[in-house]
């Protein structure tokens, strides 16, 4: 990946172009079979379609055949899943994923507005709602149903932070206390700004090949055992439950049962933390702890670097930064990263199964990989 | 697929699920594994994206994996594709592909700014020119290179016009004469608007299954044979020739030789003429004439529904009408329906082998499908 952040002197097409030539540089290889390109919004954004073959023409794999994905948010986890799809079908034995997205090129109300039509823009933006409202929507009835405090919710963010400061590829690679988390400005009540991800521009890529070819280019990899990928009601307000995501607890069922494993069997996990309410929410869809519990057992440091399930190592989107269509990508990178015991200070002990969730508008989407080292 | 034209009183999601809904039916299936939607710009078109989670919610599909794929124009092939690979990969045995753009919600201006964002936006569209004056410069290059007369051009949009006049679902289902075309308003000299696709609404669908499944079905059906995917530089100014298409020439090499045909082996073909040169070069680029052939073949009837080679029986892009993200599937459910034998005045006579090409930007992607009767 690319050093992630408020990048002015890149472009689009430069930060794509970087992160997918570390990434071929690392493989050792020159030439690809086919490009994924997970971009949530190169229209609003950039006014820039047509990503696959721009992102091709400009690494210089000309005439490769060249996919654009997207599901908002989780388009970089679906990059993936179409690189895998690439290989399984026959069709591809080099499947590159490149997420990427170019967010600062715009201005601060035009971001907001793209970001919003991962939301059903005709019942919910239009209205004037955007993403900081839905999950404060999400976070008050998960605070009414089980008592979690501004504090736990707050605590995420203390946690990312401290992670995202052992990552140097993070755009706010700075700890931060719970002082300063719970006194910052108000965004959508209960969210402050620092529960909130930041606007990012960046870029990640993986190649995905065949076992049979992995085991040959004499490089450490790591497997993807687990798929699982599944939708949900478009508009938050159509779910009976806003204190659940019940698409990642889909979406998990599907990956683990692909996998043949329980979440018993993982050791840490990348997740979604587009708002600090949200990794509260997944960790209990995932199965880490009961409904309810996601708040209590952040303080209680299950999910620290040192904890007996640590999330997010990264620094998640909150310290890591949140580029969307990148996202996923980068989970999958963190993912690698630490399968190949290359994390140094943010290294998890004997990590040998890892799992990462990324996530579409308000829980619309969600797509899953679980990884194992070899 | 739907009726296409100017549907001001149906929503993106309207048309959509319509499409969907005519497909499931035809098939007989209540419930998918998947579903792709190919779409160029729900961003700027419609302030949608996360188009998946859309249509899969809408068409009651919930927690069914949904994927939104983009290439420009070239994105309805893409989704054919991509549920091709979901198929063959074993991720799904009912994969849905649904090709939709609602273009008429902008206002003339916006429309062709969202279309400009296919080509190369900062050394292209920001400097001016847009998609008439781009197939304009290759245009003028055919006509240079290889003496290609304004008759030859028009008689592409007459042809298509007439056969378009057989299709119930088509936009402009008239018929138009020579001296009309070559006497419309001027748009980018030498293309004249009867030389130029249309600002369309429409949707088109397509289920995709195993062949084992599909003859349990008890319902007529096609085989993909071949899938030929490429992409090439995404400026025109990049390209040595602007009289070639040598996107198209890899994309048709690679389907013909997946499916083990040559080009004689194609009894019709549905092609991307998003403007009359297009089909020209495109012919060309396919082999079915040699470099410069395209324009007389077209006069002497080669294309024609009743010639050896008949092109575009739907009547085209030209005369059916192009909502960019639905013209890729449209062309494969218009194979499919030839295939059938369910044409009535525009059946092409023992129709056994089809060939669909359909292109993104000014030729920076193609994606062509070969399908056989069964």
């Amino acid at each position: 990946m690319t050093k992630w952040g408020e990048l002015w002197e890149k472009s689009l097409r430069d930060i794509s172009v970087e992160a997918a030539l570390k990434c071929l540089d690392d493989a050792g290889v020159d030439k690809v079979d086919s490009i994924t390109v997970g971009t949530m919004s190169g229209g609003l954004f950039n006014a820039q379609e047509h990503l696959g073959s721009l992102v091709a023409d400009y690494l210089g794999q000309r005439f490769v055949p060249a996919t654009r994905v997207e599901s908002a948010c989780a388009s970089g986890g679906l990059a993936v899943k179409n690189a895998y799809m690439e290989v399984a079908s026959g069709l591809s034995q080099y499947a590159l994923a490149v997420g990427v997205e170019k967010m600062t090129d715009v201005d601060g109300g035009d971001a907001t507005f793209a970001l919003a039509t991962a939301s059903d823009y005709d019942y919910e933006a239009f209205h004037g709602i955007t993403f900081p409202g839905l999950y404060a929507l999400m976070a008050v009835a998960h605070m009414k149903k089980y008592g979690t405090s501004l504090e736990q919710l707050a605590q995420v963010s203390v946690k990312n932070h401290h992670n995202g400061s052992l990552n140097p590829h993070a755009q706010f690679p700075c700890a931060v206390t719970l002082d300063q988390v719970m006194t910052s400005t108000m965004v959508a009540d209960p969210m402050r700004l620092l529960h909130c991800s930041p606007i990012t521009d960046g870029s990640a890529a993986v190649l995905l090949v065949p076992l049979t070819v992995a085991k040959k280019m004499n490089k450490p990899y790591a497997v993807i055992t687990g798929i699982g990928h599944a939708s949900d009601t478009i508009a938050l307000c159509q779910r009976k439950d806003f204190a659940k995501l019940e698409v990642v607890e889909v979406a998990a069922q599907r990956a683990l049962k692909m996998a043949g494993k329980t979440i018993r069997d993982i050791d840490f996990a990348e997740v979604h933390d587009c708002f600090s309410i949200a990794e509260i929410i997944v960790m209990e869809a995932l199965g880490v702890v009961e409904s309810g519990q996601g708040g209590p057992a952040t303080v209680n440091g299950l999910t620290a670097l040192d904890g007996d399930f640590p999330i997010n190592p990264s620094g998640g989107l909150k310290s890591k930064g949140h580029p969307v269509g990148a996202t996923g990508v980068a989970q999958v990178v963190e993912a690698v990263i630490q399968l190949r015991g290359q994390a140094g200070p943010r290294q998890i002990k004997n990590a040998r199964t890892a799992l990462t969730q990324n996530m579409g508008g308000s829980g619309a989407s969600s797509i899953i990989h679980i990884l194992e080292a070899r």
